[in-house]
């Protein structure tokens, strides 16, 4: 931690926050610059920056030790590959998540399984508990969702992704599931990451809504301090001021949070947009931008659909973007699988 | 439901707009203008506008119903009074919450709750547990910080309030806590906002740091649904671009909130600014603005909290802003509890 | 317009609102539903619908008609393509605009152009006139840069575009200049766009950091209105709370844009995220997602470049960026000029 | 400046950016600690960070210097007091300002005038030159404007504040005003921002839609340079997610940068809120909160505006205000004036 004071701060001043930063169990070392004067505070401890900008003559503080370690590039330097049914997230390779939003019925998910499948997709997606704004909206179908995504997947040779949204259901996913996936209104559910640590399966980790790409490492952070390792982070959108699109697609969060940590990122291009029509462009955007894979929305007749239809694709439209994503992956050096 | 669509769509678009109106269950009327053709769908049940947005020729479609009822103006007219240990939060009143951001230890707990019940406040706040971005961060002390709280709070008279962030925890939380609080990254629990619909306890219910009025109404009406009518609003600050100041804190949020709804919204100007310099104008502005309350931060020696010590007052600080806030209340017709 | 009112209103407050429509010069038309009553205002001028908002009895009001026309599909169905030096932006293609941020020496440019031109560019960017946050900061060359862009620009037969910001350098840019550009700071600067829209020169419309898609092509419409129809949008990163980028690049702008208008829309990565490492990444998710063009700061020695050479790429960089969306392009149907 | 580097960066890596720093013309300090080498830049040039942020090695760059300069109160540790017509902003001082949006007539202005003269105010605002999103709104009536502005100004002994919007209209509104005023979307409009640095006159400038404080310092620092001191600046709400009110008024910008910086801090509700409802309980609020100022739109008969009519205060309310105002400001050591 530096704190930064003005050149013209009094010595009693200067020893004023030497005191306060030796008291928290740093070392302090005073370096006086023409402008400004800077106190570093040597040791690797934690605290909270503000306890310093408030004393007086202070005029910045800043700290220097971050505090997400495992997920770092630093501690790490190779790219984290997690795998799951022959598909890779990772390294040179991009992998390839579709379902419907939400379970709805066996049949619902068998006939967008199937298609699905025959496009060479190996993961399914699907919402059994649906986390929604309105009390008064569909809140999916529950453990009986689970078993249909499990009945289908198994009849497909398929892996199932789907979201956990309480501590208590772990035992009941564990049953069924291949991915959890934690959505982006609980990124910062520490109790549900700090259980998840201890899961063996990989872990789908959205970034919240207004959350840094900071915070977004620290939430995998928890999961990773735990023990677990095997965390693909996805980029979902996050909120602004524009309004047209459900959520802004920060894409720049690919290369950015690449370079910070060696888990894979992957990217929602439906509910980034929540328009169908913006999730191919978006798609093959990311792809373009060297994401490592992609979670898309698909449902075998959207219109009917009782969740998020309109940001569903089509089978035949996704099969397409599939062949364009396949033809645009290797002029980035990676694979699609 | 309105579906707009552009003056020259064809007889045809408009034909299939009114077939999939009806066929999710509305009766469907055409208004046509000189620049736009309206569509109502008049029915009451839930649906995804952008089922309609996708069709062709439409240019637009407006949501009618809003989604939350109970927690409206509509539904009740005269203001929701939530009182607590003599203390109300609403109508004429606005009711005072002070004490620690953590509990940290029985001493700690004693020595602040004793200044401020002298200074008159009889609800005592103070985090147990603590929701922390970092997992290297302190967490708080758990179950051992609500019996220093019940224990400490019983000695002066005074009620608790303090954070619940899961459902696991009701049982313990109803054997020691007066208000439950659900803080900002807990706003979109659903789970958890279920459960504590069935608590007989008021309960807090934070602002998301994104999160729009309409979906803080949203969350509340979760509680209420489940039929606990006790809520108790609180702002504390949402995400902006500006990084200076914590959060932002929106004190708009008073005077709109308050109209759309008869729950009274109180305002934690500690987190919502983040600075204890700035909590003392932001109080007076929020009593000046009209608020139901305010939940402030104060430690009896914030120097050495081990949790947000720099957005604490001290309690001689909080006395003095206590004096003012109960000079500028009858001014705006309410009376400081 | 649609006044939403309550299915409990009194016919009094109906009676009041189809007044005060009537007084605005529209025709009221009642429709009442279930839950809601809906009185349309059938007319064309245009009205503040806040006027509304606070009249006993309302709760929603709604306005139909978007108030830019010109530069709208509904207006002009098939794409605008705007065509310099040979290069087109629109339709099928996607036009190349590379430079330097600044014109600092005929050296530099001269450099800097050489290799440009060499990879197969034919519009040159850099700013002569800067506009910039501190008052303290490099401002630009002024008149002296218009010469040297012109002079290196015919050496190589190149066209140059550089940003205009202020009324009155109108006429001298005619002198130099084949591209206008408006700046971000300046979209809402609407005494400059007024003056634009006289000009016979293509204008780049730059997004303001916190301007909607509708406000963009509000802006727009002042120059078309103005008689220039030779616009080219160019989304350059929205503020938002991530502050690690410079901006965030919402790349949804392309579809979502497009879709409303006729106008082409090129991408701006150096802005966008302000990091060279980042620049690449994002230009060929630029081009995949359906860009017509891009423009990108180049720089023949970016170590030591006067003004943002941290987001300039090295012109090796770019030779090789050139040769994946050339690859790309293709593949969304698009060629690269 | 300061390089933060991590503590296994090479030698070599080291003695590059070492390198680099004096190819800068700064000196370069070594300072190593157990987690982070820290090497700071010694001097008092400009720089722009991210040159420095992409050499090999290093994690973070920080900023030392501040660029605003004359306008921080490290400058001139006293607040500075804007006082025109016997009215003072800044200090103990809160200085009220009202009157329409817009100019429409001289009736219009000489009834709101009249009442507000009656009720004590002295400087009347009002628009002659409007900017406005759409082409085809309202745009002032122009130098009439001006024109009636100072004639109903001088029957009732008042000074005007009404805004500028091109540096072309400096001469023409010498003539007639009091106060410039610098709108939000001209916060930047740097050249403009110069030119009024040689005037002679009282400056009022918002608080741009998505500025930081800092950007907004910076601005004020364009006009300090220029040689004019006699700047108010204006906080009048920034763009957020939230759109149910038109911005989101950050009333903590008041003690912010009041701290920052001497200059005074005044407040605008009308625009901050864009709801006549939401203005009252905002500007007792902002008084509360210690601003030197406030800024408020009065219109004899708002139902008729032309403008922004939704926003403005009936005279009636406005005075009801003055008096709940009256009371607060003297409990934070405050003097309307």
């Amino acid at each position: 931690m530096l704190v930064v004071m003005n050149s013209n701060a009094t010595e009693e001043q200067i020893a004023n926050v030497v005191k306060s930063i030796e008291s928290k169990g740093f070392e302090a070392r005073i370096s006086r610059g023409e402008i400004k004067i800077v106190i570093s505070a040597i040791g690797s401890k934690l605290t909270d920056k503000r306890d310093f900008e408030l004393l007086s003559g202070v005029t910045e503080v800043i700290q220097l030790t971050t505090s997400y370690k495992l997920t770092t590039r630093a501690f790490k330097s190779d790219d984290t590959i997690v795998e799951v049914n022959g598909v890779k997230f990772g390294g040179k390779y991009a992998g390839m998540i579709a379902g419907p939003c939400a379970v709805e019925t066996y049949e619902q998910v068998d006939e967008t399984a199937k298609k699905l499948s025959e496009i060479g997709v190996k993961i399914l997606r699907g919402g059994a508990f649906k986390p929604r704004t309105s009390p008064y909206a569909f809140q999916g179908i529950g453990e009986e969702g689970l078993k249909i995504l499990r009945s289908v997947a198994d009849k497909y040779g398929m892996a199932i992704a789907t979201e956990i949204i309480d501590v208590s259901q772990i035992d009941m996913f564990m049953k069924y599931v291949d991915i959890f996936q934690v959505g982006a209104r609980n990124m910062q559910n520490f109790n549900l990451l700090k259980e998840l640590g201890t899961v063996h399966k990989p872990i789908i980790l959205k970034r919240g809504l207004s959350s840094t790409y900071e915070e977004w490492l620290m939430s995998a952070e928890y999961i990773m301090a735990g023990g677990n390792g095997q965390i693909i982070l996805c980029e979902r959108g996050i909120r602004t001021f524009e309004t047209y699109t459900r959520n802004t697609l920060d894409l720049a969060a690919i290369p950015v949070v690449k370079k910070l940590s060696h888990l894979p990122v992957i990217v929602d291009p439906s509910h980034g947009t929540g328009l169908r029509d913006k999730v191919e462009p978006m798609s093959r955007a990311a792809v373009a931008g060297g994401c490592d894979g992609l979670i898309i929305e698909v449902h075998y007749n959207p219109d009917c659909a009782l969740c998020d239809g309109a940001q569903s694709l089509y089978p035949e439209q996704y099969k397409q973007l599939y062949d364009e994503i396949k033809q645009i992956a290797p002029i980035v050096g990676k694979e699609i699988l």
